[in-house]
């Protein structure tokens, strides 16, 4: 059993630190661990070995893992995440005197972090959360996922060692197995802040333990999302084809255990789609889920769908080995939009994993209203356009819906694949996300780990370096 | 009773076309409500007869009332909280094609806000949360404050009335009264946000409904704080009297009913300053505090401060009036550091009203150490230094112990008073905040109300206008 008071402690000294580290040594310390992890050739095949990803797959995320790293140190040289805000003494205020303040956002304190299980590398030990809250100047504890415990072990280790070869000391990241260590760390006052990466069910009891503390603390829980697609009858005429292959695509890569696979693709009724979309899924060539537990729910959740009484598009398989890993094919469903309203408890919550439905709505419906009733938050939603559409009033108020709704509207290509941008959005109204003001992709992710803290009438030697008039870190100064 | 059903379903109708305003028409809303207030004369004398304020700082009030109306039109203005971000495609991007993403701040939806008692006009009705919320493009349901409800309803009249003149629903800005109305409000699933000001107990309980809410929503709340002040020897010797009178003055202003009210003042044992500190307390007429229960409140608290064996420096009074209100003059008590500490269970809590402790530590003492151990989250921390304080290394690092608790440090001046700018922070850990990554004084506040969403590869008249490559509105836009 770790000792977790020990862990919490170590992370808060740790922290004291970090925070303090100049932007140039923290991304040092980041573009080391990239350059750690891009160096090692046991990464990828025990991943494989850990989660059934193919190589191809896991190469990818490699290098978007380490992509996300070096793009965390540019925004840390960059010092605009800082918002650092200056206000001059201004005597004649007409609210009285006004005096030097001086505000940025600071490092929140040590960070515990629920590694995921569907991205073994890139939302796992050195994934985007814990690039983003070291990035932001936080020490991190990973609770590594047990899907793939070997490979986390791999993974800190490097880190921990590149850390170190930076000058910095080991213990900014740590990492402990176990659920009830977890929460434990979970509730430890030392602990500042928590992410995390998986199911509504866990999330909400993450949720609420963390704001169930004596002192409440910041909960970033990525849970469930269906990703609705929208297709209007002009974006089928215009490439129907193109249409059928890429949403198949989308929901079938990765297995479907990717958090913006589309649960849901609305097309217009009468269109005799069953045929292309079988063809499409024959394409796609059997898979393995990431574990037996993912196995499993996935099993149950494809029969409860089977069983409500849809129309079977192409019916795919689950072919579960002596592991108890579950091989897989797509299966893909429809119905109308009428029985999808009347089976709506049964059939609205997220499948992980390759299963989707396909709703046929009539000529006329108010997808707007429509799809508000249907769904809660989701991260993404995507509307597949025609030529003309974009300038149809019924799709720019649709559009607007969708946008209080989710994170990102798509209107070309598919909610999968996010990118790693400084605009990126991943995140949105629950149970898409425990707190929607924040984003777990993209640069503006470091946003979730830091607070404001203001100086007012600081001598300029107690000022943290970016408030100071001398500017020696260089950051971008808003002067008011 | 309140239809609360109906309030929620008028203030999401509302919040739809309020949260597409441009700038300029909700800049315009903003300052026709500034307007409408400071040209009433009703206002301040009905303040005074449901608060017992004075005149004077009921003026003052108003004027940072409309002051701060007008601040967030100028930051709607702006633009710049949109934190617009623009990723242009990018066809050879390391982690594959980079699609265009287009990112900003937009309103989270109706937004429900329960008035403050203490400052019945700037943290109130149209008080520095419903001002940033409807600065956001939010629509805001107050919850009336009990201790000034006649006030609260001629200023919801005046503010309903300029909102409709400048051409907005007068729905942007509802009032509701009564505690079991807000409660079942902070419950309805068209309320997107809250904010609070008040009592750690009540603000605990109205936290722990908006998190245990089917969908959890943001709850900002701002409950309690002691702002502990650290007066070195140095400081003493070189402005002892002028130290003297501003922590009285900062103590008993407003009948010491700020959240920012020193509690605690940390001086050098040894210096004798009970007789300058009475006769500084006897220069303070009576005040009235705002109402019976904070009378009732602060007598208790009052009470077993006194009953705890602290030594009286300057007695103070309570005196009930035949309606229950107390009329006060300030009560300072003196600790040793070592006698807080064995009764810091009894005497860390605020205590709300005109009363503050003097602690006096012994030379050498490890005040960061010390500060971190007795105390949580707080607004603000000051520390008054000598003229060479600011080079001393242990100064340094208490400084930066403090930064880590509380949400602005102060090196000269009180903390109340609190000026509205933009580099302003008021927030802090828990239990100052229920949530420190934002603030409820000053223009940075409008983020509480926002969250993130993002536009892929969007048509460009389906873009919201700040996302436009045209930029309609004339916002900062940051390219990638």
């Amino acid at each position: 059993m770790t000792d977790i008071d020990h862990v919490a402690r170590r992370a808060a000294e740790a922290h004291r630190e970090f925070a303090r580290t100049a932007p140039r040594v923290r991304a040092r310390a980041l573009t080391a661990i990239a350059d750690a992890l891009a160096a090692d050739d046991r990464l990828v095949p025990t991943a494989m070995d850990e989660t059934g990803l193919s190589e191809a797959r896991l190469t990818g995320e490699l290098k978007r893992t380490t992509f996300q790293l070096k793009e965390f140190a540019d925004t840390v040289l960059d010092g605009g995440y800082l918002d650092v805000r200056i206000d001059s003494p201004v005597a004649d205020y007409p609210i009285g005197p006004r005096p030097d303040v001086r505000r940025y956002l600071a490092p929140v304190g040590p960070v515990l972090n629920f590694a995921a299980s569907n991205f073994p590398l890139a939302f796992s030990v050195l994934g985007g959360d814990t690039a983003a809250a070291l990035a932001a100047g936080c020490s991190v504890v990973v609770k590594a996922h047990p899907g793939h415990p070997a490979l986390s072990d791999l993974t800190a280790e490097l880190a921990r060692a590149a850390l170190d070869e930076a000058g910095i000391s080991r213990d900014t990241l740590q990492l402990v197995h176990g659920q009830d260590e977890a929460v434990e760390l979970l509730k430890h006052p030392l602990i500042r802040a928590a992410s995390f990466t998986g199911s509504v069910r866990a999330g909400r009891v993450l949720a609420n333990i963390a704001a169930g503390r004596p002192d409440p603390i910041p909960f970033f829980g990525e849970l469930g999302s269906v990703n609705p697609v929208v297709v209007t009858a002009s974006a089928l005429a215009d490439r129907g084809d193109e249409l059928i292959t890429g949403y198949v695509g989308s929901v079938s890569g990765s297995a479907g255990q990717l958090c913006t696979k589309p649960g849901f693709l609305f097309v217009p009724d009468g269109e005799q789609l069953d045929e292309s979309l079988r063809s499409a899924a024959a394409e796609v060539t059997e898979h393995r889920l990431l574990n037996p537990q993912i196995t499993d729910g996935y099993r149950q959740r494809r029969q409860t769908i089977l069983d409500s009484g849809v129309r079977l598009v192409s019916e795919g398989s689950v072919r579960v080995d002596e592991s108890g890993n579950g091989w897989v094919t797509p299966t893909l469903v429809a119905v109308s939009l009428e029985e999808l309203i009347a089976k709506a408890d049964l059939l609205r919550d997220e499948a992980f994993g390759p299963l989707s439905i396909v709703v046929e709505y009539p000529d006329g419906t108010d997808l707007a209203a429509t799809l508000d009733d249907l769904f809660q938050g989701n991260l993404t939603a995507t509307v597949q356009l025609g030529p003309d559409d974009a300038a149809d009033p019924v799709v720019a108020e649709l559009v607007h819906h969708l946008s209080e709704r989710v994170g990102r509207v798509l209107f070309a290509g598919w909610p999968t694949g996010v990118s790693v941008t400084p605009a990126m959005q991943h995140g949105g109204p629950w149970p898409a996300t425990t707190n929607d003001s924040g984003t777990s992709v993209g640069s503006a992710a470091i946003s979730r780990f830091l607070r404001p803290v203001a100086y007012q009438s600081a001598p300029q030697q107690l000022l943290p370096p970016p408030l100071r008039d001398d500017n020696p870190w260089g950051v971008p100064q808003q002067r008011h």
